[in-house]
């Protein structure tokens, strides 16, 4: 069951395609302030793709490369042809700024259409689309998808849980898009006005506007009785709808014939291994009035090994677990703080706060996890606790490749700051 | 210069037009639960229409009508055949909703387009909706007429004035959408900022979401260096593009290919002669999800007699001087307060506040106006006042055709409960 026939091909099939649209977006790349340059300058052209590997011939583009080029360095076509915009929001700094031709708006809808698809929407279902609009892409993006799927979309916006609650019963809404953070807040609500959640009409949630971890995915649902989705997508590939998972919640598929995605090693600029985490990497393929190749999206993922039971061809990514800035470096070996949360977290004797300690004894770099312990399982018998302590040590040796020091420690020992816990504290530079 | 042939159309060929769409609309309907059984309680069929008069014998539709039908007695269809959904705010009450199938919003967009060409705007401009998007029809429906029309469109949405400003300095916005309340409080954010609005970038704004005298408009025109345009529209009848005013700032064109407007004494329901106020009634002519025959909009307002400069042959409207719930019937003539108001606030002497007070001589209806007078034309020369008081009974029996008695007060005269002035004191029932 898919929407396009372009999430089941061949794998050799989809390289072909994804090839013959790579040269496409280069020749048209070439038209715009940047890329003419930046092709000139590293002797660039469409020729020099043969194979989808030589996408890694192309010079990469940064977020400080997009900011030099505000607002139109990156424009292959004149202003007048474009129709939407999109852009981060702040008001000091430079912000990045997207813009859509009438044709992009149309690809970037039927890319979101055959994500609803994916997880199960179709044309039948009654979507309320809980984010905000404007030009956070997230609302816009679920929109479009929705309207173009077919589904009765109620444009409810943010805000005002009662009449959310309101809508959803009077009009049997089944699908919602809702942040992840607010998603917690927002079932207490519904309990609050005396509501069951069971009860409630909805099936299915979308929550991929913010990066969140498989627990709170497993609250969601468990306390809202709903399947709640992860995706991902960022202002610069469009927005929402680059990759998007499946009914198997088992990772996100790329729709890979309208993004090369790879995932690099931050540092190097190498690609690392399929099962690594590293930096991804995205080339838009579809795009025409502001194509950007090779961009550094700064987001930490890996790829999941493996085909995908569902039948779609595409690689699959895991959900975020960082930014490339948070990357530590321990023995030579990559380690993002979030890979350690999310081992820690799922564990049902540890508590709120933890603690990761970088510190050299020698010339070595240790690293140590302080982690907070429930009460009831913080006991005398010091061989539980030694038990726990090496279960977590093995745990996050099997993640991070790495064995850390870890201690035990009581429930709100750890110092917190503005009543927000510092997570990793660097002792490597102040003892050196 | 128009968007669409059916804006110049002969007044025959029009009518024509009108009388065919008129009969597949009451074909249409005739498949929702609510007119399927008033059609045949009332023995009407489309056979019934025969010229664009026979209109009148088709029954009223009242917003308590759509309330009792809420939500899905006025579909003419399955509702997995609707695309979008706005509905009225509020948590308590009934809401009222309206449903739209995909080719209601194409035709809703292409109807904005023609509206934001009317006033100017052409695909090479740049607008920046600063409405909120959701459930409120005004910001997508802009949105999607920009869009439609090729407009570089920003969603920015409401508030932020800070992110606004910098949005229409960086990409040069020439056009926006802003609500006429929020436009005079952006126009002293312009100046704080440093800026003098007379170097802004804009050339048109949209400024029809909210009802506002024609002072307002001139305040916001002067103030931030724009031509800004009123406009007409309700959620029942889409959103926004019902009525559009032309560059000629003379009335708003009814685009009545897509609805036939009447206007009518509220009290009897019969047509009132051209130029006469009354309350406004719509027939949508080009919705097929969810037509609405002779929706009672308790919107007042006149047909203007005579043919725009323009060249485009549709009737034109009045802007709205009220709700017709707000009526008062003097001497057998019915008047509505934002008369008197919009004559005697566009007089220079008169200052904030005034106070229209009726009452009984007998068995004699009488109406008086207490107008506060600004502090420098509260002289001691008799002469000078009796003239004024004068002028404002002269101006005010021309526009509501009764003599008023005049009084004229001392700034700060009136009383004011909550901040807020009363503007209607009627007595008559107190005294009789
Ligand atoms: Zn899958
Ligand atoms: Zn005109």
């Amino acid at each position: 069951m898919y929407f396009d026939k372009a999430e089941v091909l061949e794998r050799s099939e989809l390289e072909k395609l994804q090839v013959e649209r790579l040269k496409k977006t280069i020749d048209l790349a070439a038209n715009s302030p940047y890329y003419s340059e930046s092709f000139k300058k590293n002797n660039i052209n469409s020729s020099v793709i043969k194979t989808i590997d030589d996408v890694k011939r192309l010079p990469f583009t940064t977020k400080d490369d997009l900011r030099s080029q505000y607002p139109h360095g990156l424009l292959t076509k004149p202003l007048d042809e474009f129709v939407r915009l999109h852009a981060s929001s702040g008001t000091t700094g430079t912000p990045t700024a997207v813009f859509y031709t009438q044709k992009d708006l149309d690809t970037w809808a039927d890319l979101m259409a055959r994500s609803l698809y994916a997880v199960g929407v179709r044309r039948s279902d009654i979507l309320q689309n809980m984010s905000g609009y404007g030009l956070f892409t997230g609302g816009l993006g679920i929109h479009y998808g929705s309207e173009r799927l077919g589904c009765l979309t109620i444009p409810a916006g943010a805000g005002n849980t009662k009449r959310q609650i309101k809508l959803i019963r009077d009009f049997n809404v089944t699908a919602l898009h809702i942040i992840p953070s607010f998603a917690l807040y927002f079932a207490g609500k519904v309990r609050e006005e005396g509501y069951d959640p069971a009860d409630m009409p909805w099936k299915i949630a979308l929550i991929g506007a913010e990066p969140h971890t498989e627990y709170t995915r497993q609250k969601i649902e468990e306390e809202l009785h709903i399947k709640a989705y992860n995706s991902y997508g960022l202002t610069e590939m469009n927005g929402p709808g680059v990759a998007f998972e499946c009914t198997e919640q088992s990772g996100m598929h790329v729709w890979e014939d309208s993004y090369i995605a790879e995932i690099i090693d931050p540092e190097t600029g190498e690609s690392v291994p399929d099962g690594e985490i590293g930096e991804l990497v995205m080339t838009t393929l579809t795009r025409e009035g502001m194509p950007i190749i090779r961009y550094r999206t700064r987001d930490l993922t890996r790829f999941i090994p493996g085909q995908c039971k569902c039948g779609r061809t595409s690689k699959r990514i895991d959900r975020i677990v960082g930014r490339a800035d948070d990357m530590l470096i321990i023995k030579g070996v990559n380690i993002y703080p979030m890979q350690i949360e999310n081992i820690i977290m799922a564990m049902p004797e540890v508590g709120q706060n933890y603690l990761i300690e970088l510190f050299r004894e020698g010339f070595i770099d240790q690293i140590k996890v302080k982690v907070e312990i429930k009460d009831q399982y913080f006991v005398e018998d010091m061989r539980a606790l030694q038990g726990l302590q090496k279960k977590i040590a093995n745990k996050l040796r099997d993640e991070i490749l790495v064995t850390p020091r870890v201690e035990l420690v009581q429930h709100d020992s750890i110092p917190k700051s503005d009543g927000k816990a510092k997570r990793v504290l660097d002792l490597r530079e102040v003892e050196a």
